[in-house]
């Protein structure tokens, strides 16, 4: 969209969103979940179903009607100045962007802020209003539970990046590849893992991303970094992990594309997902030995699959999340959820953000922001209004690390190798039986249960931060013994 | 979209057409333009009106009534009908050209041949059924003065072709440019025909295409085509002029976007612009002349303006109408218009579609299709129903060479050279004056009259195509005396 065109699309998302609120929250739309809930209830078909059907349509059923009572409490005023603040917000974010001024970007804050915590009070959930907002992205998520998740992160991320202070490469990457060979290797790389040309499609963007318009048509976006000449494969194999995930959900006929149950459980499971493709396969040693000769091929100055890993996994802390490390992402994270939930809940003023952001990158990486482009105004989520989903990139993480662990186990069983069987498949070509794994233990849930509740169900144990740390100390003694 | 996705992007398209037909349609609609002509009536303020303001709202008044009440006429049915028709057609149609076969999109064009009839007699305008159908496009077109239009190039053109047979340069275009350089071409023609970056943005696409999202929000889409080197550059100059009329149509506040009043008369005007930009301009001596260098830097064999111009204008008729010259092109549309015609309002057979289309390919231009992916496959607007839209592209040509004749005779008056003063515009870098001309005297029109009144209004003279003949005979025997 070229920039004179923001105002109009203003417009037409704050009608959306008028038309969308007054259709999910309508008199004749709750009458036909009630009709379905009698005819659920007095179904002389039940005894025909098995337990699991019956569990799945009670489901369907319940989140509904969560769904149409979440609708009924927000005042469809409300709902179109949402839309409205959230479209300026954009705006005015790029233009602060542009400017390298906040204070452009910080009334347009402040007005969502306080949209989105009229639009908790509204909402009446008996929880703090910072945990209200995060509920779609983490249903069943409290601020003490994320608390007891991240403070094992808060104390050993530090030391472990501290620890790899004597092998860091500040140097940038020296070298490119054109469009042409950077497309190629995501189109072979994606071939390997199995993408059905007929139901997926791959295009270009600013900011990389993954869609689902319908039953079979699955979509993701990737994008060319000048300089950066694996940000492209490393996007797509992150993408590719999120379209896998939507790709499993369930879908018994094509009419339950439009069914809650065949949706995504939470964001941190769908970053799971993702972090799963590109970390666990895309940057694993196994298959920068695989994979070494194509990017040499392709140009890139490497002679084995060990020089491939080493750049797969620089560990040199910045002040970008995006293009963080596995290392340092999860001090990012930290950052912006304690800043989020001081915004929301503890009325910390949006004049301190700029301080508070720098300060903490300045504590706990060590690194101080030359500006705020550089600093608080880096991530879109804040100009849109999205309160609550910084946390879910970081769970993530640990749900990926957890569900690999079982993932071994299973693997183990099936007779992979001890010490690593993962790395077996991939470097066997044996992707497939990573995906079938995912396939049927992850995806076919859908929102049957929130993501603790399908970690448990998976893994046989609670989520915690175990198995993430456990990860990240056995790859970084890895690193550095090759180092 | 990859092909999976297209059966349930059917059905959205159907829910959607029948949302908008039940919109379009409905009284409450009714009512409001009711009240609106009401208001206009008795408005006591007309009288600070000037003349034009009046007829402005009168016009807008008159175009919403004629558009609701052919909604009115309208089945539901038939609508979400003829919507799951178009999708299913268009999927066919890509299917029989997969498969060579056109049975395989035999019968989906024959049901919409029978539903688009259906619509027709629904419509009741009076008229025959194609003339019917092809009102949307071409307003006020009847069937006769087609003919009339249509008779002097069916004599002319086949002669005209002939006489070029002996200087065809059949050998293809043995060399290409990078993706970059066309990329860099495109951006320099637009940068120095006065782009706007804030309003208008670029994107490539399987087919060219320009469209208007909102009042300050123009896009239009090139594409690449391989061993084509000039493909890219001159759909960017086709597009760009259909760009060009719409970012002209009348907008007095950003509220008009939506009024009847400020949409494009007609498919033939719409058109006209395009191919003055690429014809008149893009493909002139003056253009070549002044920007061959640039072609030559990119890696272009061109050594001279005159190298490049006889590449831009090639004269050889080939089978494919979208990659057809100027002086072949009429013949294309004129075998499609008289098809169409015999398929809706002569009862001719679907089976009979490849044997007619390819005896006339035979006799007017001497070709013989090998199949029916070079015959009559290859257009997509009868896959989708779109009867009555091909005759704009040749009125379109009549149009623009109208309009040019115009154009000089208001550019001799403020001093430019006597002989082709659109060339000397071009020669000094005022294309800024040839577009001032279209701002004024073309673009700001809107609905307010159809293609034949506008060019009345704009030439003083009724349509014709003796503009045209008289172009395209100077430009042969410029081409024919230079080689």
């Amino acid at each position: 969209m070229p920039s004179g065109g923001s105002c109009w699309r203003g417009e037409q998302l704050s009608l959306l969103a008028k038309y969308l609120h007054a259709r999910q929250s309508c008199s004749q739309f709750e009458e036909l979940i009630q009709a379905a809930k009698a005819e659920f209830k007095n179904d002389s078909d039940l005894s025909e179903l098995d337990s699991s059907e019956i569990l799945e349509r009670r489901k369907n059923i319940e989140l509904l009607e969560q769904d149409l009572s979440r609708q009924k409490s927000l005042d469809s005023e409300l709902v179109v100045h949402l839309a409205k603040a959230k479209a300026e917000g954009y705006d005015l974010w790029q233009q602060a962007r542009n400017d390298n001024n906040f204070q452009t970007f910080a009334p347009a804050l402040r007005k969502l802020i306080q949209l989105r915590k009229e639009q908790s009070r509204q909402l009446a959930e008996g929880s703090s209003d910072w945990e209200t907002l995060a509920q779609p992205f983490e249903p069943g998520l409290t601020i003490s539970r994320l608390q007891e998740l991240f403070a094992p992160l808060r104390n050993r991320l530090p030391e472990l990046i501290e620890a790899t202070s004597n092998r860091r490469n500040h140097s940038s990457c020296n070298w490119d590849l054109c469009e042409k060979s950077q497309s190629d290797l995501c189109d072979l790389l994606l071939k390997s893992w199995g993408r059905d040309l007929n139901v997926t499609a791959i295009a270009r963007s600013p900011h990389p991303f993954s869609i689902t318009l319908g039953p079979k048509d699955f979509r993701l976006t990737t994008r060319i970094v000048k300089g950066q000449p694996l940000s492209c494969f490393l996007a797509t194999a992150h993408e590719w992990g999120h379209s896998l995930y939507e790709q499993g959900l369930p879908s018994q006929t094509h009419q339950w594309f439009s069914w809650p149950l065949s949706q995504a459980t939470s964001m941190a499971v769908h970053e799971s997902q993702s972090l799963f493709w590109e970390n666990r396969v895309a940057r694993s040693h196994a298959f920068s030995q695989k994979f070494w000769p194509y990017f040499a091929q392709a140009g890139a100055p490497v002679n084995s699959g060990l020089d491939l890993w080493k750049i797969m996994n620089p560990l040199t802390p910045g002040l970008n999340r995006v293009e963080a490390d596995e290392l340092s992402y999860g001090i990012h994270i930290l950052i912006r959820t304690d800043l989020e939930i001081a915004l929301i809940d503890m009325d910390m003023s949006v004049d301190d953000l700029p301080h508070e952001w720098n300060h903490r990158y300045s504590d706990l990486l060590g690194l101080n922001p030359k500006n705020d482009v550089e600093g608080c105004l880096q991530d879109v989520h804040w100009s849109e209004g999205m309160f609550g989903y910084f946390p879910s990139y970081l769970i993530g993480h640990l749900i990926s690390a957890q569900f690999t662990d079982a993932m071994k186990i299973e693997l183990r069983k099936q007779g992979m190798e001890e010490t690593d069987p993962v790395e077996e498949c991939i470097s066997n070509g044996q992707e497939s039986m990573l995906l079938a794994w995912l396939r049927k233990q992850v995806h076919p849930h859908g929102r049957l249960m929130n993501a603790e509740e399908l970690v448990e169900h998976v893994t046989g144990k609670p989520l915690s931060s175990k198995a993430f740390l456990n990860y990240l100390e056995a790859k970084l003694y890895k690193l550095q013994g090759i180092s």
